[in-house]
């Protein structure tokens, strides 16, 4: 307060600044929220202009809304054809808004967001340690690069910026010569490179032409960069922030990059074995393409679901039983602060490891020599709790909207979460208009991520001046 | 060791007698699972018999199997006509087998489980305080009546006795006067009476007649005295216990009792007006009928989902978004070690009070002036992982084998993992053979209860000699 009031003869716009910096720094996630709202309406009434269109033709807010959320949200799905339906400013609309949407704002919010959030949450025992680092002020040892700390918030950007320019750079180097290869003309090929190779880092899934994929639909080259850039995309920036600093030394590698990979790799490769059983034989997908296509074909879409978002094949085709493994794969996302969405891959290690430790009679959750306090499982069932609960309440909303089949609405509503891009066909151009919004609405909240909401709604962080007495209730 | 020595001098039936305790109290789950186990074999044997059915021919093993493991289980699932095919012994079978696996032999087998369970996964701890109270041993003030003690167990069987005898005769009282004005015969009224009480208390929800409920189907007499018995039978022992203690003194009653209590009320209420709103001006089911009798209706439904399994309507016919919410209702089920499975109210309750206090940034969870210690919270969420993980499972590898549309065979999965019993259909005579297996294999493991073989798979309760070093992976 005291500051405030001595701030009364400084400039307009420097107060006006300062109070904007006390406002993101004291409520980060609503800051979030607010800016990448905004983004939203911005992209909307962008979308919306003539300019925007192939025809001239004012984009309907509906559409508009829908693609605008679907583009800032990195999701993927669609309800216009995104090949003819823009002019080129349109189409710049799209690229500057993925990268926007996918790496630049939501992303190092939501770093800040984590790491301010979890401040706050334990604020008691932060003003008893005095230290911005919320690992430190744990009793116990205490490991370094184990989480980002306010003041990393620099190098961080920069890793963000490195590790953008140039990984997009790699894939589009690697797509260029099969582009041209197809007799596409140099210019139109660099395009439709940089197109792929943005979508894939950012794990947007949309594609910058009509015919898609299906000019590579067999070839393992092309659907192979996609899978890297997809991988790379979803591992997510504190897990390049600690292996740019020491990536020839594995064993200063933090709990959570090691968390991140192995799991990221466990469901790429159980996810790709599982579609491929489940496929064999089905004359209506990859079942009966001769086995190294099959390979192919059910790796890439175990890579894919997890927010990727390309498709080969027309997933509504696909037996129910894949589509549902889809449907885990596609909750479960990626990496912390990465550009896929989900529950997180690290989010599904401490669920599992809480349940491991639980049938051993473990004291507390461990991986890699390491003992994870037991307050993350708390924020881990928060996230997966929130995350079902929107699920579920959209998709019951949906089917009595629609009428459409359970396999059909869950896996869209599912995609839209954890902005995936996916489609059984249930998202098309004839959708219900208000079931349009309400799609949008979900990638929103999926994308604007559960911990930022949890954090967002925490307006009392009340210090707690008593204890309760304990009691154990009998549970399972 | 000393003491088995000694003991080579005694009789050799009492040193079998002896073993045998050894190794029910050293390993509770494990004993548990076997005479569970038993006597799913044993009925399926005395079920195969000519002279359990009504025509002579035995019953092929598939469908003694898969009605047997429905009965023991109080499933209520069905593969052949269970008012017609049984001859009068078979019809005896059944009455006893749902009392026996209802209530007899796992509701005591789980109460000891979870008691002797929570002491072995606590050993070390107890080692150190010498008391045989789990929550004893927990830092804090203790509250009496907070979880049952193995000292109490002869109590427990009293009351087990008791409540049994008094709410199975009550409801046979209030259902008799109602069968005869039917015009039925006084003696053949009498079984009946006896059939739905037993039906309803033991939550398995076999029907004694080919009619089934179509006679009562508009009668709110007839379907809330089911409700009730449903509902009493949902509660659990551990509730019946510490309310026949402590009836008229709220105030004693245990944070485990109010949060069952409260979370089957708040379910029962909110599943019945979703019901009402989502089947609103369907023909197909109470739709179009008046507004009493809707209300009727949808909160029938909502108190059958949770474990009761009795259907006035045909389920197939209901609108995909209801299946749905049914489908959540199931998966919640009842109250622990109860008549009712699913992954039990108060594990809903502990998965939603950490999420409430994460978002408040609160360091405990809370309910009704309690501290509930955050080791609950690894339990249940163990018990939520391993009951989700089951029916992905189960309902990905039926869904391959039979191409079953989704929201069908996730709801009979789902109804046979929490032994509702309820069916959209898929559950028939004519389902192909390996999937009744599968499905009466899902009944065995959601009764048997996650706990219980959570703690059988502990077979190494080591103790820790070292502490790790603390690390905090990012989540959400
Ligand atoms: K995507
Ligand atoms: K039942």
């Amino acid at each position: 307060m005291a500051e405030q009031r001595t701030g009364a003869d400084r400039p307009l716009l420097v107060r006006w600044r300062d109070r904007f910096e006390q406002f993101a720094s004291q409520y980060p996630s609503r800051f979030a929220i607010l800016v990448f709202g905004g983004l939203n309406v911005l992209w909307t009434a962008l979308l919306m202009t003539p300019w925007a269109s192939a025809t001239g033709e004012p984009t309907p807010l509906v559409d508009a809304f829908f693609q605008a959320v679907s583009i800032i949200c990195v999701t993927g799905l669609t309800v216009v054809d995104m090949a003819t339906h823009w002019s080129p400013f349109g189409n710049a609309l799209v690229l500057v808004g993925v990268q926007v949407g996918g790496i630049g704002v939501l992303t190092l919010a939501s770093i800040l967001g984590l790491t301010v959030a979890r401040k706050l949450g334990l604020r008691q025992r932060l003003l008893a340690a005095g230290d911005s680092n919320p690992s430190r002020v744990r009793k116990g040892a205490v490991v370094e690069n184990q989480a980002v700390r306010l003041g990393d918030v620099g190098a961080l950007l920069r890793t963000v910026a490195l590790s953008v320019l140039v990984f997009e750079a790699a894939l589009m180097l690697l797509l260029y010569p099969r582009i041209l290869l197809e007799g596409t003309n140099p210019l139109q090929a660099l395009y439709e490179a940089a197109y792929w190779s943005f979508m894939s880092f950012t794990n947007s899934g949309f594609v910058p032409t009509v015919a898609g994929l299906e000019p590579y639909a067999t070839d393992p080259w092309f659907l192979t960069v996609l899978m890297i850039g997809v991988f790379l995309g979803s591992l997510g920036f504190p897990v390049y922030f600690v292996l740019l600093k020491n990536l020839g030394n594995p064993r200063q590698w933090s709990l959570h990059v090691k968390l991140t990979i192995t799991v990221s790799v466990l469901l790429f490769l159980l996810g790709g074995l599982v579609f491929l059983v489940l496929e064999w034989g089905n004359s209506n997908s990859w079942g009966e393409e001769d086995f190294g296509q099959q390979v192919l074909q059910a790796f890439f879409l175990s890579s894919m679901a997890r927010s990727g978002g390309f498709a080969v094949y027309d997933l509504g085709l696909l037996h129910n039983s894949s589509l549902l493994v889809t449907d885990m794969l596609m909750f479960v996302g990626g990496g912390s602060a990465s550009t896929s969405g989900g529950i997180k891959v690290t989010t599904l290690a401490i669920l599992f490891l809480a349940a491991v430790a639980e049938a051993r009679g473990r004291r507390s959750m461990e991986a890699f020599g390491r003992r994870i306090p037991s307050d993350v499982l708390r924020l881990a069932v928060a996230v997966t709790l929130w995350s079902a609960t929107i699920i579920a309440g959209v998709t019951i909303v949906l089917l009595e909207i629609t009428g459409a089949p359970l396999s059909f609405v869950l896996f869209d509503v599912i995609s839209a979460f954890a902005t995936v891009g996916l489609s059984t066909g249930f998202t098309h151009p004839g959708l219900e208009e208000e079931a349009k919004v309400i799609l949008a609405l979900t990638m929103f909240a999926g994308r604007i991520g559960s911990v930022t909401l949890a954090a967002a709604l925490a307006a009392n962080q009340r210090t707690q001046l008593f204890t309760r007495p304990e009691e154990r209730p009998i549970v399972g």
